[in-house]
């Protein structure tokens, strides 16, 4: 999906929420567990109630790879029944020299090897320009590279100031150089409210992916006061606020609301 | 395996030689197209011609995921065939928030999730301590930490200085506090020849895991002078230059014949 067509999804559903199935088969409800691919049914139901009101679902790998081959079956089904209509991005956080990093490329893109064509990776950064170049050879597609991350960690490294910027300003810095608001974007962990300001000036038009609204506790009204540009330039994800809005029988209905809500108060920002 | 099996396996075996099996099925002879699994069925003639003179194998799980279901089940096959006196490597470049890296040390360190259950994980460190922490959390299992790293790529953030610091020693410094040097190493690309000096200021008990002999250029006998301890604290990677010597009949042989040399060169070090 290239960036015209994100946006008019974004104006047409007033939404730039991201949906994150990270589904954790022992969060899921226990009557899932009779099925042959109990986290498979699981998100076909959640991406059903949620579709309405999500522009975009994001897939992290380590959820799936941690239930070995049956994950990547549950993977490569999931990615198969996202709606055509929404932006699908792999969470993996990929990233190895050139002709590695190209193989990770394949994985992902390339329906004819791997049977996936996301339209978007999440890519680390801290191997350089061949390790993300190879994700921007495909027409269409993302890479989305960690800049400034939502978690406690992102303070050990991303915060070190060389010369006049901190990493993460030279990542986005070289990376703006690497690829285009065509096919980069970049992880901003909700968490750091007015960081926005500091990452608009390197990066004025390019969207960025935010994690960390709901279970880490960001604000998606800090995110949209300092974050938003005209061609919104935000997908905000939400995770396990939507997924397990509810353990019970009604966790359909319940991830609809909460997905229902958010969009709600994105619309009022839109 | 602990540090003591793995020093005492080098000492055996007069090697500390890892082999790194990076199978393109693209690149193996065309013989192996015949068999359900040609990738699965490669490995294990490689795996069986350099067993007398590897210590370790490296799996880089790109070239696995690149074909999807069907290349994870050729990567839990391998790693099911690894001799139980090497050390195992998921060479996966991992990282994520802290909840979620716990998922990724499932994916490679517990067999009843994944069916595999490899002594270490490279781990990338751009998301800092929580991203880390949990490979850290099995006995006998190692994290294996990006620091200085063999691409072109790795100038344009590792070298960045902060305070005194550059980054790839910010990344082993910390560390170095969050684990010992009983379950954490660090990658260090052999095209770097000197720095291994300054690695080893930061660093001078653990273990480094050193690709980039070989293919990528770099020199085993620079990484010997400047990187070998008395603990030998080296695996030195080869991966191309040994799975694909020949891309004839002869491919095992010509294996064999190159992880013999290598060795050679090795114990000639010890």
């Amino acid at each position: 999906m290239n960036r015209t067509a994100l946006i008019q999804q974004i104006k047409a559903k007033k939404s730039f929420l991201c949906v994150g199935l990270d589904t954790d088969i022992q969060l899921i409800p226990q009557a899932f567990l009779k099925y042959e691919d109990p986290v498979f049914e699981f998100n076909k139901q959640i991406i059903d109630a949620t579709r309405e009101f999500a522009v975009a679902y994001k897939l992290n790998t380590a959820f799936y790879e941690s239930r070995g081959v049956a994950g990547w079956q549950s993977l490569v089904k999931t990615f198969s029944y996202l709606p055509a209509d929404c932006f699908s991005i792999a969470d993996a956080k990929r990233g190895d020299i050139g002709n590695t990093s190209s193989m990770y490329a394949k994985a992902f893109f390339e329906p004819a090897c791997s049977g996936m064509s996301f339209d978007s990776v999440t890519v680390a950064p801290y191997m350089g320009i061949d390790s993300v170049k190879p994700f921007l050879n495909f027409d269409n597609k993302w890479a989305i590279i960690l800049a400034l991350t939502s978690n406690e960690g992102s303070r050990d490294f991303q915060f070190l100031k060389a010369d006049e910027n901190r990493l993460f300003e030279h990542v986005i810095e070289a990376a703006c150089s690497w690829g285009t608001a065509e096919n980069t974007m970049f992880v901003v962990g909700a968490t750091r409210g007015e960081s926005f300001l500091d990452i608009r000036k390197k990066a004025p038009h390019h969207f960025l992916l935010v994690p960390g609204v709901g279970a880490q506790g960001g604000s998606l009204d800090e995110v949209c006061k300092y974050g938003l540009i005209d061609d919104v330039g935000l997908l905000v994800n939400s995770s396990r606020a939507i997924i397990y809005a509810s353990n019970k029988e009604d966790f359909a209905q319940a991830a609809h609301n909460e997905a229902c809500k958010v969009q709600q108060q994105m619309a009022a920002w839109l």
